[in-house]
């Protein structure tokens, strides 16, 4: 086996909603109200109920040089065309030998947290299918056999988010964009019984849980004046918290068949995690009174959890620890931890030692699997290796050089010191789209 | 080399402090104000500047069946004795086959976090210097060679900090408790300059900042409905935020010398880590502006950080990829996470497959070299090997059965489901010292 034969099936990636995406699958009784682009200042902002959306198109800077990956796009000229266009999302695909993608929201937030907080749940619920129907019938559709769908579902209202499982899944949809910890978000934690509609509409349709760092409990800035690559370093890793959450939550008792997946947590700490869970459970369980029927804490993880790497030496040299069924690879395009163009070269000097069978499993066979998505017989084998995809990318051909001068909101920088927390949030701060409408 | 040929110091374990303790080390024209012990309602409470405290006996469960992890001594009967009384301290030392032992804070917070907020700054400051003065003395004193003393400073006063850490490093200290992240606590961050004299006066000394988990970026409860089992697990990992922080923090290269400790933080995560901290420096620092000066972030964690494990299997079988010079071991008397009087027997279970060299550099020789203490000049190396200690403690003889209703706070319990972080929380507000007096 070589770099050429691996199929690649990457379970996090995200998209930029283009303008026009909500409008055609809005109901008709809330005419004028969907969200939607509005130019102000120079820029393109989201609107919707009043409020102005913050970046639309945030950290998406794929295809930048690398002096770039600070700056924020302030409208959809400043990025990549792949970010936002289906059709030339799946030019890049091509070119970074991906055959098939899960692309998580980029305006609604990954989870949907926009519309969960939208204060008219009408407004907010059509909001939310408007997203799912175009995500799986223009985003998706446009490329069958390229994407994962995923949908989203609302918080506030299990009977709703479950009739809305049920009418994905029957388009095919097999992804459910989750936080890892919604008690923070001021809703039921998982631990509720609220929540049991849900997972057993995940059980039954076989709908995977997909819980993106950043939904929930997410790596916190450790000071103003920290740099900013200590808070680039723990974002994965502080996923942690919640997936302790997880391993003692209920539903997997009651639905043995669920999966959920810890996206872009990466995977060389989970060895650790699941060690200390077992101690953890040895050593208290007399008194917690925790029950996992005679297994261990590792046990459910390893069945029903999946843990995702983008770039994972360590993770990948220590498989064995976390079984290797219930891992898999991720791109993330077009955000500045990917390194795609070159994805796949990246990916097979960490992997290339691993059996064949090891391989084949993370990079696309356990995807398939966990998320009833089969490129094979829809594309056929020999159209979707890595070799494959990028002869077809050299005969289009797709550009991947870097593209200068785009422009964005970018960093203040003091030549002192580096790129801090502070500057970062200022920049967030001082170019946020709600800034700018109100100082209109 | 066998288990008995061990040579263990704990770089982590922790002290009550005993009735009267500040007393003696009093200044007298504060007398009358120092923090002292008061019989209220049943349970021993410490008082100072009209405020009660918490637990006198933080998790202080050492020596009680499992059974009882969860309860929390509320008066001095309730603690095994070795807790806090020095004598018997060493004797459970002995038991356990530890010789050398660093004890952080319980009433005064590990890092000295109540009297980082005492209002009357003169009284905090006499209570730092008190504290300091007991435990060099009459703790660490009491027993030569047995303690590697540790001191606090105040952090609200930088040049009071450096005149005790020059006071305290003449009677010997090389050890000073300090905050991962003393920006969450309100005082400048770690990459403010403003902590220049202290790191040099550290450096100067030969003094490790011990920071111990839960003094800065605590582990969250993920939820009130949240088993403790979960956030359990999570404590030590949560440090991983902090650790990101202190690679790019500044001092390294000022003070070339320092050296810094994530106390009780585990060392399975911290390989992942590493490789997370240099791919961000590889794919960001073009535009983060972070350097290194041609090194890798992952190269100043392994000179200047040293990483601590009480059960961490998984941590030693990759240690090649921390660094062994750098790693210790720790005990965690008296707390529930510590298997005492098993220690010895659990850790050479997973530690017997590496050489001699790299166990005695992880189990005494790395604690020794970086904290300037010498048990082996002092005592003699046949005095103080894992065989010899047991065989003093047998002689003499300490007791290590469970001891059996000694009582304290417990969780409620719903039988219906395991303790959560809710009854935890309200186990601890509802037996709060503060409460017990305000409802007098």
């Amino acid at each position: 086996m070589n770099l050429e034969d691996m199929i690649l099936v990457s379970v996090d990636d995200h998209v930029i909603e283009p303008p026009g995406a909500f409008t055609p699958h809005w109901p008709l009784h809330l005419k004028g109200r969907e969200p939607h682009i509005e130019r102000r200042d120079d820029r393109d902002v989201w609107v919707f109920e009043g409020k102005a959306a913050g970046y639309m198109g945030l950290n998406s800077v794929v295809g930048r040089p690398k002096e770039e990956y600070g700056m924020e796009p302030l409208n959809y000229a400043q990025m990549r065309p792949g970010t936002w266009n289906v059709h030339k999302r799946v030019e890049d695909m091509d070119a970074n030998g991906i055959v098939g993608s899960i692309c998580f929201a980029t305006f609604p937030g990954f989870a949907g947290q926009r519309f969960q907080k939208t204060e008219d749940r009408e407004a907010g619920l059509a909001a939310i299918r408007a997203y799912n129907d175009w995500h799986v019938h223009d985003w998706a559709g446009a490329a069958p056999g390229r994407f994962i769908p995923l949908m989203m579902i609302p918080f506030w209202d299990v009977r709703a988010a479950v009739e809305e499982i049920e009418r994905m899944a029957k388009l095919g949809v097999h992804a459910l964009a989750f936080s890892d910890n919604p008690a923070i978000m001021g809703f039921p934690s998982i631990h509720d019984p609220y929540w049991d509609p849900v997972w057993k509409a995940c059980c039954d349709h076989k709908v995977v849980i997909c819980c993106h760092i950043g939904t929930g409990a997410a790596a916190a800035h450790a000071s103003d004046l920290s740099p900013i690559d200590a808070w680039i370093t723990s974002m994965p890793i502080s996923i942690a918290n919640s997936a302790a959450d997880w391993i003692w939550a209920p539903m997997w008792k009651k639905y043995p068949d669920l999966r959920m997946a810890l996206s872009e947590g990466g995977i060389g700490w989970v060895p650790y995690l699941l060690e200390r869970a077992d101690f953890t459970h040895g050593q208290h369980s007399a008194w917690t009174h925790s029950d996992f029927g005679g297994k261990k804490p590792s046990d459910i993880f390893k069945k029903h959890i999946i843990s995702c790497f983008i770039e994972d030496k360590f993770g990948l040299d220590n498989l064995d620890y976390i079984g290797e069924d219930m891992v898999m690879y991720e791109c993330d395009y077009p955000h500045s931890d990917s390194v795609w163009p070159h994805s796949a070269e990246k990916l097979w000097e960490d992997i290339k030692h691993l059996s064949e069978t090891t391989i084949n499993k993370i990079t696309h066979l356990n995807a398939m699997r966990e998320f009833s998505y089969d490129p094979i017989s829809q594309l056929s084998r020999e159209a979707i290796t890595v070799g494959a995809l990028k002869r077809k990318a050299a005969n289009v051909p797709v550009n991947t050089e870097p593209m200068l001068g785009l422009g964005g909101a970018a960093p203040k920088r003091d030549s002192e010191r580096p790129v801090t927390s502070g500057d970062i949030n200022r920049m967030f701060e001082s170019a946020a789209a709600e800034s700018t409408i109100s100082g209109r």
